[in-house]
């Protein structure tokens, strides 16, 4: 029997039940759900709207409901039409009557409002945890690489060496904006819903601002109607999290070139590779593929979310109860994901020789002649012209920058001398880059004792 | 035990197996796995592959598993890497070493793209299907109806009175086209991409035209990397029922719209309405809400979909394993909403006298006073420029078209005679619209009587 | 001739520069450009990397082709392949070798990551008082009808009555937090990336903070590579004006079924509404309807931008380049559709008594004779049940709820008394609404002062 | 002066014209646009609506205005709402009140929805020849380098050799298939929307079959409210080209990891290629780049497009303007990109030795020995995992399969014989797989001959 259902002479067809129960995603919620019941409990009697042993006799039930869904005593299935009215309902047949004044001053469309907010507060928090270990795990392996050289590209062109640290860094670096997001839409949502009632609010003299201190809110939601109807906050943290999976599909493209044949960089304990059913040799970057791929489901989140809210009148529809869906399945995602890429890089070596002889002499340390010849006072773009052509008279021959002669050199610009062919090392190359936040190994270090201090107090 | 463990020393850790499973989503293909591979055993009796007797034991002994999956005997859980590795697996521990050849000349990724194809073939029928019970539920309204009133609008502001029967024809034309995407899909899938094995095709002397013929395919993928490294039909499939999800979002805008005070039109019955937990008086038109909402999932799905598939090299990637969720969100969705859909219909009348006595008079027939003067021989934009000012100076006074006086029509223009107020009836502007597929009774009936003998045959 | 054409031997096809010119939409960036080229000339002679007089002479001329671009005196097409190299090309001719300086410590992957920034830093400040202008709209019209009633809805269904201020000030709230979510942004993007070079910094002994304090940033991007690899700046902002544009299209709804015939409620003056090329009556919200069409442009922006991003490598990649394509749709869009929502507003009157009357007995006071009961200390959900009952009696009989007699209500409680029908007039109702930030006119008098102060500081 | 201001006092404010706008897209339908009025004017002339002198007047004056369109006489600016009163405007100041009769029996609604469709038409035969260009380009390289070995791979793992023609007629087939989508939508919209006016049709005798006839429909579309209403094949169309989008992607991809150090297979001519403008090494693949980005406009496109239709109610509504700027962003973008393509493959050459000396002996061809296992009558599962052993000592020892000894294969089975040594060569192994489809030269050859023939007809 439904909650609501007074005026009406016929239940509600059961397929037509099964469609619109949002038990299997909200049911995630109980917790919060009998949270937020408490307090508001708790408020009626302090208002005197329920006596106070009404509320305790409430209270005492609620809690119980707590444990009975916890050890799967209660079992919330699909004939309840939500959380709200199945922890209801339970009540009510635990006390009776006084369970029916627990709705008293309340609708499910703060109630719901309530839920969630306190539910992304947990879940955000949680989140930016396992930002935080994955942000470990990358600087695990920046301090143990971080004299081993590897080329940097642009446009995957070998472009300018760097070491193998700076690179990993960066992710770090982008991964702190990403907690940086999430603790904003956490300030934003650090507000109370509830006693907006529908979206009129009440005629009771209820407490709104007792009942967000109790749980925990640092105010109250100003306008009762914005309260219900507005889910800007779950837009905004799926949002967050489109950004951190689309971070992580560029870190896992990486890991896949890094774990091919033909860049041979990566290797991946056998606990976090998987083989083929068919050909014997594979060992397949199967994880970080995986959460390549699942960037997708975030990505669909949002879309289905914003598609969702597009064009809804105030205040609440029912069309509403779908931001779950994609609320959860954003969340599930990049939790899982950003777990699995914290253990996938734990258990991911590098070679740390791979590079660091053919880079010797490369044409990715043109830029390097091209400085040279700038420091001797020869106008970039000119520089930057013959460096061009001396790279292309060594790729028609087939050798490397320190194959070619001096006095080929010359015939380019006098202003080549001897001392040119000390630049041609990756790690002399690297050295040079002095500029805040290059590349070279003492602004490296720097940035290593920074995240050091920084992850270490997380 | 994976099946494909050889080369490696560790086994997958469980939170990465976890991660990486499919079974959940993929245990839905279980018919399809299994018909796929009956089928393959037979072709490699057929070619000798293995022999006739060891064909007819695996086939018993995976009929066998069918049974227990559908009893519900075999329980597939997630330690199961995927479906394919859960029947192998049971099929090994029944009858030992034979049943380790029913993967010869198969790989997983052949394997995984019959699958799909089997399912989506299944489950395009069966949506075709659930198309047409919704045709026929408006058809049903349609005809019921079809001599009542409505007023059409473009921009949502009354245009030109039309009956509702013509309006719900409209849908029914709409839903039509979509079966035909939902064809074109199917022709283009049907074809079988077993044999391609891994995606190089197979030394073995298989018989690919044979497994294609008993699986019911008209013919092969002909090249053996297209068939285990393409999922067009997927995202073809998806985009299709994004548009189904597109037309039931304007039919159930408008079911709300119609059900609102301001319109007042459709009466739900109770079993296909809800209330509200507070306010005592509603009637919600949830299910109208919840399939408008619903829209969300399947956009997403397409717009994930395609995210997972952007920039994939061939073959098959990992990645390509989340083609399944995508899929079945969309499916499930969409088959239920179109269920539902066609039951709101069903449980839904409409007030037959609402709208004829407001429209005489109305407005929104001052297109037919337009006509009226172009019959006269004044020119389109003259005589629409004449009728503007008409309809400003009525909106002025408060007054409806019929409210008038001659004097004041001949005023502006001295084409106007009497029989102007003959026009001003919605039945009479609607007779009038005679052109082919227009508004005119003696159209929609036309219409009606077309889409009965359609329908009926479905 | 390209800036970089040293190693080639033939120029870039026409048809591909055509392709992969970016100056259209980089164009729009050319001030931000010459601001940071002016302020890394400025760096690189303090620095002694170029001489005091060289800086002078670049300086000079530069700002000369600021005036040239906005004066139209030099007109950039599609053949430059984009801004940067634009203003260099122009700098040489006019200075000759010294020009070629410009470039030194710097790559266009840092330039365009600085322009972008520096853009991005100015619309979001543009944008943020287009808000504004919104809110104040909003403003207006509150307090112009801040007596007016209107009926709440849920679900499209009359709820209960408010406020029709109470409504606009919930929109005005979610548009705080829309102005919240820019400057979140536009925080985490005040640090400069200049110098950066390519991805690993430079040898050259440049000075970031100088540039990045001259540029009025209050840092600087710390990693390199972070520094030219990194778009999250662009999605987050892309987001929040898909939340803006979500928003928008709420209003505009509501926009929409005000002004159609059936809620009768807005009219908008003849300067902003359109016409029928046929239907001679037709006065459309042509306005409301295209802002919530738009908000496609802007969704679609957001997925086309993480589409882009989906597994790129770091660092640069050249399919960066279109998110300029994305981030001005959104951008563009979303500022004229602020422009023309606060002109639409401005340019629309409401009908002040269209509710009051037909509100007065409504079924949407029902929750008022709810609360009424469970003063009388009736348990919640029974008071619920019954009001239900009774209202499913005055839809039976077609009856208001304050045409029924008191004897009848009687029959469904004993609590009920004569005192009941004061309740029945929406005023009542709205008055009882005393929680905080509910309808009350206390409540909203109180959040009409409110913003009169915050706005009025803007 | 708008073409339906007859009842309005004031014009339209300039801004919100300029906002409204949308002739700067549907100017590119302006031949369409006037094509649909000749055969309405015939059609008009026909039924002597009007006379056929006013028609030919009509038919004159408006082929002259699409010369002077043409040929820039005629500049069409946002002054004009659309290009239906641009065009209109133009002939009532040419020919005075007979050009004021070409709308008659005529909407603006039936008018757009019918130059959409012709448009539609002919882009979408534009765009099928595109494709054709693209599959062309393809078949001449894999022709060219029909005997090159590559490794084939899934998961960017080397899983088995095979012939790079093999895996470009992959590409091929892909491209067919997108070739069919787009014939399909086609078919579906060869109908004529004209003559359904507004939206109800019309009371004057017009002959919708004739001016369909006249305008290449096989028929019109049936029900007038449908035709005015509907998108869906807009959507369908945007669909197609996101999926050759997302097949573009691929290749993009691929060329982007041929043209690395690491792969170094690609090399492209100097005029598909573009520099850095730091570096002077840089040879980039921009062109993959842009193309690979470029998905995400189409993308969008398509989200955007969902997203506007969403909850639309029926007829038309000015949201639907919108649609334009979808289709031509998708339509303008695929066509770019599938030129570019087109261009990039021809500008490319391959390194036919690149693979071969590499491939022999590699793990790659651990599947051959797996197959050998089999055919000796080891049991599926068995040989897999012996083989998957044997790699891993290989992996262990640091080489490949061909170094190691007889007497140790023969510790994993005794069944292995000398023989085994023959097939590590990657040849051998493609001409191994003789499944239809398969790797096999024979196969490859015999698809190559299908492609020459069908392609060399189009």
């Amino acid at each position: 029997m439904a909650v609501w259902n007074g005026r009406f002479k016929k239940s509600l067809d059961e397929e037509a039940l099964k469609f619109s129960s949002s038990i299997e995603l909200d049911s995630r919620m109980y917790n919060e759900d009998i949270d937020g019941s408490i307090s508001h409990v708790k408020m009626l009697a302090k208002q005197k709207i329920i006596s106070v042993a009404e509320s305790k006799k409430i209270i005492k039930a609620i809690e119980e409901i707590r444990k009975e869904i916890a050890n799967g005593e209660y079992q919330i299935d699909w004939t309840k039409e939500d959380i709200h009215s199945a922890v209801e309902e339970r009540l009510v047949r635990k006390i009776g009557d006084v369970g029916k004044k627990l709705h008293t001053a309340r609708s499910r469309n703060d109630q719901v409002a309530l839920d969630e907010r306190l539910f992304l507060k947990k879940e955000i928090n949680l989140t930016i945890k396992l930002i935080s270990d994955l942000q470990k795990s990358l600087f695990k392996k920046a301090e143990k690489y971080k004299s081993v050289i590897v080329p940097g590209y642009t446009h995957l062109q070998r472009a300018q060496p760097i070491l193998f640290a700076h690179h990993l860094i960066a992710y770090i670096e982008m991964l702190e904006r990403d907690k940086e997001r999430l603790k904003d839409c956490l300030k934003r949502g650090d507000k109370s819903p509830l006693g907006a009632a529908a979206f009129a609010g009440t005629s009771l003299p209820i407490d709104r601002n007792y009942t967000a201190e109790l749980l925990g809110f640092s105010g109250i939601v100003d306008n009762s109607i914005d309260a219900v109807s507005s889910r800007d906050l779950i837009i905004e943290f799926i949002s967050a999290t489109s950004i951190i999976m689309m971070n992580l599909s560029r870190l896992s493209e990486e890991f896949i070139l890094w774990s091919s044949s033909e860049f041979s960089f990566a290797q991946t304990d056998d606990a976090y590779a998987t083989g083929s059913s068919l050909m014997p040799q594979k060992k397949n970057p199967d994880f970080a593929e995986l959460i390549r791929g699942k960037s997708g489901r975030v990505f669909g989140a949002l879309t289905g979310m914003l598609t969702l809210m597009k064009g809804l009148p105030l205040a609440y529809n029912r069309d509403m109860q779908e931001d779950k869906y994609h609320l959860i399945t954003a969340l599930d995602t990049t939790k899982d994901c950003l777990k699995i890429a914290a253990n996938m890089i734990d258990h991911t070596e590098f070679k740390a020789d791979r590079f660091e002889e053919e880079l010797t002499g490369d044409l990715s340390l043109a830029t390097d002649l091209l400085d040279y010849l700038v420091r001797k006072n020869v106008p970039f773009r000119e520089a930057h012209h013959l460096v061009g052509k001396i790279v292309a008279l060594c790729v028609e021959r087939g050798i490397k920058l320190n194959q070619l002669e001096l006095s080929e050199y010359k015939k380019f610009s006098s202003a080549f001398e001897k001392d040119l062919y000390s630049l041609l090392h990756p790690m002399s190359s690297i050295k040079k880059k002095i500029s805040a936040g290059g590349a070279s190994p003492k602004e490296v270090n720097r940035a290593l004792r920074k995240w050091k201090r920084k992850l270490s107090s997380e």
